[in-house]
């Protein structure tokens, strides 16, 4: 990936002081998305190592992941799935528990979004401690997921999550990454 | 658009009777985005007539309207702003009240989502009261956004949706049809 693509995406996203509390600089990246030039160049990046058949699927992550996952699932004529808080789906689901910051949570797929063996890409905006990222891998391999890879726009590498995924055996394909939280 | 193309459409959704609630049927479109053709038959067919730099930015609503709308932005090069529920967007929002079958929600985009004068795509899977999408219509409308048309996979006629959006002066793209709820 060249420079000045990354410089151009790293120049997209809104900086955020002291949200969602105190000491977090969080990373907005709707001002890329609504940057029509670089929300497309960030799309077109992620996936070109993805042309020609090589997915068959894009699991995206609710909700910000739903945004760059349709975008990618049309961009390399793939199916999309949806992974979804628990109660959003209308049909029989697998269900995964994982932890938040403070607590748990849970979430689901339906059971029939993956023909076993499937070629499917895990995809969302960014990768912090990867616990998320993580049950999304869990209940894609449930389904029997041959998963390519993990696609994030944005990793915050201190945080380990691109470590966690890689030690499931999970390639992780990122385009930028900012220090600290 | 040709009758192979509704048909194929039509065909993708998987019908759920009894869901939420006894008596109605849900429309769960999930089928269809897993589909690699539909899915990319839906959205080539739903930007056909706004190609060539009519639209500036889609306005996808939360959060299947995410994933169409994302497809969209990328097929048109035009960026993509997200309408959310109450408390998920980091900036400074505006925000509009509307109404649910029981109560009220809330929805909010970014302030500086919209230039004012902008051409803008209105997206969400699916038009049935119309309640939603006219809030959405008004936010947007409040920032200044030029609203070129609001697009729908799915419309439920008999609920009324459409012909509030046209009552506002907006103009409705929609792909298929069912009857009842």
């Amino acid at each position: 990936m060249d420079s000045s693509l990354k410089q151009t995406l790293v120049n997209s996203i809104r900086n955020i002081p002291d949200y969602p509390k105190q000491g977090v600089m969080f990373r907005d990246i709707t001002t890329l998305l609504g940057n029509a030039r670089a929300f497309r160049r960030a799309v077109d990046e992620l996936v070109h190592p993805y042309a020609g058949g090589k997915v068959d699927k894009i699991a995206g992550i609710e909700a910000r992941g739903f945004i760059i996952g349709g975008a990618m699932a049309h961009q390399l004529s793939a199916g999309f799935v949806p992974i979804r808080k628990k109660g959003k789906l209308p049909h029989d689901t697998v269900r995964i528990a994982y932890s938040l910051e403070y607590g748990l949570d849970e979430m689901e797929m339906h059971r029939d979004a993956i023909i076993p063996g499937e070629k499917v890409l895990l995809v969302d905006d960014l990768i912090a401690t990867g616990g998320t990222a993580e049950a999304a891998v869990k209940l894609l391999q449930q389904l029997g997921a041959d998963i390519v890879a993990a696609c994030f726009v944005i990793d915050l590498p201190e945080l380990g999550g691109r470590k966690k995924l890689e030690a499931l055996g999970v390639n992780v394909r990122t385009l930028i990454d900012f220090d600290g939280h």
